[in-house]
């Protein structure tokens, strides 16, 4: 274990639990959400506007961060959270999932992948080494082990080759780490029960700061991803937080939570803020539609964010259309404000002990659409 | 004389004046820098930003308002000020300058213009009735009688011909105004002096709250735009403020304020931080230039804005070459700081009667690039 990460379970209500990560910036209460800061900048936010929004840690991409303006700057600069102006808690992820998403001509060798910048083209090789150094690099407090992403629909066989080799990675991983960042370790498997707990036992026994799932929300239905994190939870530690990556849909947030998780992370909120696509309280709303041409009233009657105690829908809309770099700030400030408050909200019914209710009440309204 | 409107001329020093514009929403310390919002939104910045810069005055544009999202909208949600969240005085333009800039197969007649929108092509007709009509509809604190711009170069009869007509607009949009907003007319002329002169003399005689130079910085040698702002600065009445209309060049408002000019608007500052480019105590920097790589330090260090203070020139150019929306913000709020921080230095300088000094030692250092 890290010194620099506790993780302290308070409650459990049913499989739903409440928690906190006490790390050496700052603790985050659990179940969170991590809004994503790609390039070391959560899209169109200051860190300021992150912190009085409720934003306890962020997350940021090791592969992007590594091509763009590269670790060593950063490390130069004093670390990620300086460069930044962030002061609060980050979590890296390990660039495994963006080198087999977004790079090109991948080649998986035992010892890392070789790929091409999907900016330039250039090569490049990643191991679970460069991965861990790049991540000391940026000084993160949170770190994610190096793994092989398996890509769906795959074979068993091709599956447990795939764990094989993300379980060496995470040793690799561990064993080379130098500083007192948390690593956490990555569960692989596939769709396939049995290879996630052979997974989760294999990270287990190396032993990590945490522990999350990978390899889901990559294109499988829904009830499959549910079934997956149902098998995969009860293996891990209780006594550590678990992260579901990449998903960030709110229902799946519903189902993952209710299942044991703890951490999230997504581009959603941010990206279909920016596309003009709002959460609110009565659904979704898209802003761009003719019938907010006139329309005087916020997004979310019920939202106490700056753009809906402000803004009407007619400006919103106008914003929009006109392609304004406000549109984006006032969208992404509403959609992450609703995202933020969501998960706190999640936290009291869970402290309260009616999560299920809290689960069913938002599953009938995310049902629908505004 | 509207009611809303008075100009009280505190002080001046040689040519340069110190004054203050009193309106319905405020008082604004003249000389002025007034940043641009042309589609009801300074690009980039919230209303809340302005405000803590110190910016007590923002112009919007009747053209596009009018095409984008229409002033029927506007007034419909109660005004421009509503619609924006922007409590403090607004000067709209007459969007005579956008017709004979961006519109496309302009035709004019006596009675208006005919153009095609520059954004579908859609047909329109502008009138002087039209534009303080829809000055009135979106309710600003100065509105802009409508003109001709001028072109450059222009023979002597053209110029004359296009005088007489924004004359007899002139007249008409004093006649058609409906409220108690203030109505500021447009000096034109072209580069001949007398022209200006009759052109200043002809507005004079119908009366306005206010009165501006058009139809300069369109093209023809500085040294020719001061010649004119010479001649015509001093025809107007003392006790009115005057407004060089589109000049935000940092030397040019030195030179008009020298010259008796007291309003100034321009996209400069805003647009050109967009591109990277930010004025500095030492001069214009380039956050793009590769010098800064891995550069700790602030572009000014002599500079108490949000960005210099928290953000290094590393972090803005990695912001900027990866085209991150918060490279537009950070960059924004520097130099609309920088601009409104120099016209309020340059106020204090007038009062304490060392404005020749104070535009002597910018003028050195607005000649050096950093």
């Amino acid at each position: 274990m890290t010194e620099g990460l506790k993780f302290e379970l308070l409650k459990t209500d049913g499989g739903a639990r409440l928690g906190r990560l006490h790390t050496g910036r700052g603790s985050v209460d659990t179940p969170v959400f991590m809004p994503v800061g790609t390039l070391g900048t959560v899209k169109a936010m200051t860190p300021e506007e992150l912190e009085s929004m409720g934003s306890e840690i962020i997350l940021s991409n090791t592969y992007h961060l590594y091509l763009r303006p590269g670790h060593e700057t950063i490390q130069q600069m004093g670390g990620l959270h300086r460069f930044m102006n962030w002061e609060r808690p980050i979590l890296t992820d390990s660039g495994g999932f963006q080198v087999f998403s977004l790079a090109g001509l991948r080649k998986i060798r035992d010892d890392g992948v070789e790929f091409r910048s999907h900016l330039d083209g250039s090569a490049h090789f990643f191991t679970p080494e460069l991965a861990v150094s790049i991540q000391e690099a940026l000084g993160s407090d949170i770190m994610m082990a190096f793994d092989e992403c398996t890509p769906y629909p795959a074979s068993k066989s091709d599956t447990l080759k795939s764990l094989k080799l993300t379980t060496s990675w995470a040793k690799k991983c561990k064993t080379v780490k130098n500083t007192d960042q948390a690593l956490f370790g990555i569960v692989q498997g596939g769709m396939f029960q049995h290879l996630r707990k052979q997974s989760a036992e294999e990270l287990i026994n190396i032993g990590f700061d945490g522990y999350a799932m990978g390899g889901l929300s990559v294109g499988e239905p829904k009830e499959l991803m549910y079934d997956i994190v149902s098998v995969t939870a009860p293996v891990l530690p209780k006594e550590q937080a678990r992260y579901l990556m990449g998903v960030g849909d709110l229902p799946d947030m519903l189902e993952a939570v209710e299942r044991g998780v703890d951490m999230f992370d997504c581009v959603m909120p941010t990206r279909n803020a920016r596309n003009g696509m709002l959460f609110t309280s009565r659904g979704k709303v898209s802003v761009k539609r003719a019938e907010y041409i006139q329309d005087p009233n916020p997004p979310d009657p019920e939202c106490s964010c700056y753009t809906c105690r402000k803004y009407s829908l007619a400006y919103l809309r106008h914003l929009y259309m006109s392609r304004e770099i406000l549109s984006m700030r006032l969208n992404t400030i509403h959609n992450l404000h609703f995202y933020l408050s969501f998960m706190s909200s999640m936290r009291t019914a869970i402290g309260e002990g009616r999560f299920a209710a809290f689960k069913r009440k938002w599953l009938e309204t995310l049902l629908r659409e505004a």
